[in-house]
């Protein structure tokens, strides 16, 4: 059983009015969007990764829950397990990465737990505040939509396998993974536009599928339009696309809006496709014709 | 460094609005009382624990934080680090632990994430209601007060020792170390009459500290006071007194408040002892003597 069906039959029960269901990564509470992930070393960071980015990355993953929510991020919650293997410098550093993202975003600590353990995990509960009235849900999608995404699609595999490198590549190239590229200030956008949105942690194809899913639409992906970097390009050239489109750790927000939204969301996010009656992901590559996917993400529990 | 003294040092400059400076284990912010326990397998459980009791006991800790600032627990985050070496048949019990504590306490579960990991590890967010506009900081109380605790003394510890025997102790035995004895409903009585409070987690005397420190008083602790359960007599009998109260996990709330305040915490609450000028803890034995403590409680990350 995968972990969506796991959560789907025996969490989805306890869910309580906001939760919706479990069907988000995002419950709207308190007048707020919450939202809690938990990074596990050696599972979403490289032990190896210097820890002042680790603790950057903590708060980018989870403010992307909330900005793909429409939601500015404003304030969190710090649960911690630190080995005592780990220096008291190397606790100076991890503070220190929180401060540089409080500092860059205006996000403030609210209060947490610190513990010790065998490895280092960081879980963060996320208060944003809500843009508007609207709740952004990943139901809300209709045959007809544009699907959008921002920023560009691939990078965080890129990164990984820099960051894998030994010696390690530069820091540069690593750094889309190590502190993912968060699409800071499009929650404006997304609530007032999105019919549906999600932020792209599983692989852009596996986040399609669960827009689709709860939308109850089809969604054709145009390959050619997936908007990637310099590194992405290049690997493209290297005939690896399809794993750009199927590689977790991107943190953009992905979006379902009406045809008429292009204009304003040009400049920050990038049609790619379309929903239409149906259900599932259909990716189709330079020639017309669907692609050939090996897998379309990332699930912690395989199927 | 001690975890009080580097949360004091490198987090407490983090710290927003309501957080208090990072000296409660709680904070007042979303018109709530917010807080996050994380429980580590092997650190806050054991491996051998029944798993539904892991769960039930991830939100009781949690909930015990909550009703020591004065408020009703209503609606949690749940982060699960969720070894594949567990079955699915042991996630369906530990959601099974999940219902049944919210059927009991009325918690709804708002959302939270899931991953795959070594350890088991439950990362709790509890939202709770304040009963009134009064906030209960560590730090309110003065000299003159008395000092009160609720529930029974100890008794975390006898658990945990009758959950590590093997073959194990029967199960009611290990009970108060499992699924501690919260004081559900208190919560009034502590927004009405006090005016610092804590949970009881690093044990007895250390937490004491906190108040005293925070306070600014001495406290002194009549161990003859202490209310011990039955298996806490049995154990007080074999000259064990000193470690039942400088044990953790017993999650009684401890508070200061006025000598007048007596009549109405009665029932819920035990006089054990008076906050006067000065500092520290001194902890009275029989003979009207200060007791010699080997330790005051636990701290994750040692001196």
């Amino acid at each position: 059983m995968g972990e969506f069906e796991r959560i789907a039959r025996f969490l989805a029960p306890l869910a309580g009015e906001g939760a919706e269901g479990l069907k988000d990564d995002a419950a709207y509470s308190y007048d707020r969007v919450l939202t809690k992930d938990v990074l596990v070393e050696g599972v979403h960071f490289l032990s190896s990764d210097p820890v002042d980015l680790v603790a950057r990355k903590a708060l980018r993953v989870n403010q992307s829950d909330v900005i793909a929510k429409g939601a500015t991020p404003e304030a969190y919650l710090l649960g911690l397990v630190w080995p005592k293997s780990r220096t008291e410098s190397a606790f100076a550093d991890f503070c220190a990465g929180l401060e540089l993202e409080q500092r860059e975003t205006g996000l403030k600590l609210l209060g947490g737990d610190t513990t010790a353990g065998d490895r280092l995990l960081v879980s963060v509960t996320m208060f944003g505040m809500p843009v508007s009235d609207r709740r952004i849900l990943r139901s809300g999608g209709q045959a007809g939509d544009l699907v959008y995404v921002s920023g560009t699609i691939g990078d965080g595999l890129l990164g990984l396998e820099a960051a894998k490198l030994s010696p390690p590549a530069d820091d540069a190239a690593a750094m889309p993974y190590r502190v993912p590229r968060v699409p800071f200030g499009v929650e404006r956008l997304i609530a007032d536009h999105a019919t549906a949105s999600l932020d792209v942690s599983d692989g852009l194809v596996a986040d399609a599928g669960h827009l689709a899913e709860e939308s109850g639409v089809q969604i054709i992906i145009d390959a050619s339009q997936v908007p990637l970097s310099d590194a992405g390009r290049k690997a493209r050239a290297q005939g690896r696309l399809a794993e750009l489109l199927t590689a977790g750790d991107d943190y953009q927000s992905l979006i379902l809006a009406p045809a008429d939204a292009a204009k304003a969301l040009r400049g920050s996010f990038t049609a790619i496709g379309r929903a239409v009656e149906g259900e599932g992901v259909i990716v189709l590559g330079a020639n017309g014709e669907p692609m050939e996917l090996k897998r379309s993400g990332w699930d912690h529990f395989g199927r």
